[in-house]
């Protein structure tokens, strides 16, 4: 199986976006091939619902731009999920949102959840996830202080500042598990020795999309006629 | 890695079971392999509640019985979810109900789902996953007036039934996908030809443990001191 992954980044460097592909690569299934799609347009960053929809917008023009032939699923990389619906209605493999598949997985292993944003909007993100019917099991948005593009400088600060808020998370939330709410993250969840479990949204996408198109199944918005 | 499929039916011939092991053989990523470890007590089939219970104390039991070195995942064989939570408090590996995960999976790739069970307690499953927290996305539990143990004897008929179920789902019920509540009816749900996704619950449960395992995460349910 193939799954496309639209990065809406639009100036993230080739270095960069390879990290990116090789820790998908690193967790993919045997079997499973990845393509990385990033925007030429749109935000650098997402942390406003401004930039949310210029992502949206240009991540919808990028999968129409391509070929779909042998996609077997996509998913926007970002755990805002920008596109997550307009790709529902436009495609007809499963489209996959990181921030919905955590919250999947989080009302599996756990009751009640907290989400940990970088700097961003926490009553949109609550709303979001209250969209999607996840709403009574979320507890509390909690935020570091760090822009998106400035997670990945001192990994060991955002480590720090991440395992503070998962440990209140678990003492004062009564969370028993924890979403982090930004594909910058990806590959931390596991390297923070918490006393709950930590949900890496990248991961969450990857091993959802890969199970869907396992059982043959998309997710039910189909796409409308022209 | 390696699940374990513990099955409550307590009379299931040896061949009956590795039809089971086969199918979840035949849909397992590479490098996973299954245990079958059946009952020897307890009953037939899960109907009621007293059976759910009886069934679970069994599982446990069979459970403690076993040496778990090198089992990575839990899977009870059945959509009733039983032992489910006990279980969670005595093993640290994953456990993973296929009802639970298949809610989880329905959630996602829908707004509204409906449930279809043979014989069985429609109010208990409404329990069930409204005690999940799923509650708000199911729509209706619907019924096939058939006993568990000949769902699989008149296959033909069985998919005659469960299609017109699906359908009435998709055209009554404004559900976006169902989820099959039976594990008598793994591999039915590809076969349906409807037109909204159906969940097989076995490859819910399947693909669901596999990735967690893979994500290195467990249920958040930590096994208790003796």
């Amino acid at each position: 199986m193939k799954i496309a992954v639209v990065v809406p980044n639009s100036t993230m460097p080739a270095d960069v976006l390879d990290l990116r592909r090789q820790f998908l690569e690193a967790n993919a299934s045997a079997g499973t091939e990845l393509a990385m799609w990033r925007n030429d347009l749109g935000p650098e960053s997402i942390e406003t619902e401004a930039q949310r929809d210029e992502a949206a917008v240009e991540i919808v023009r990028n999968v129409r731009a391509r070929d779909l032939t042998g996609i077997h699923g996509i998913i926007p990389w970002c755990a805002a999920d920008p596109a997550l619906d307009s790709l529902r209605q436009e495609v007809s493999v499963p489209v996959v949102g990181p921030l919905m598949a955590s919250c999947g997985i989080a009302t599996n292993i756990g009751r009640r959840f907290t989400i940990v944003i970088p700097r961003g909007d926490v009553p949109m993100t609550r709303q979001r996830v209250q969209g999607y019917g996840y709403g009574s099991a979320l507890v509390k948005v909690r935020q570091v202080d760090r822009p998106v593009l400035e997670l990945r400088t001192d990994m060991n600060n955002t480590i720090e500042l991440l395992t503070r808020e998962v440990e209140l998370a678990a003492r004062e939330d009564q969370a028993d598990c924890v979403v982090l709410g930004c594909m910058a993250l990806f590959g931390v969840a596991s390297q923070l020795k918490a006393s709950i479990p930590v949900i890496d949204p990248a991961l969450a996408a990857l091993t959802t999309c890969e199970s869907w198109i396992r059982m043959g199944i998309s997710n039910s918005v189909h796409p409308r006629a022209a």
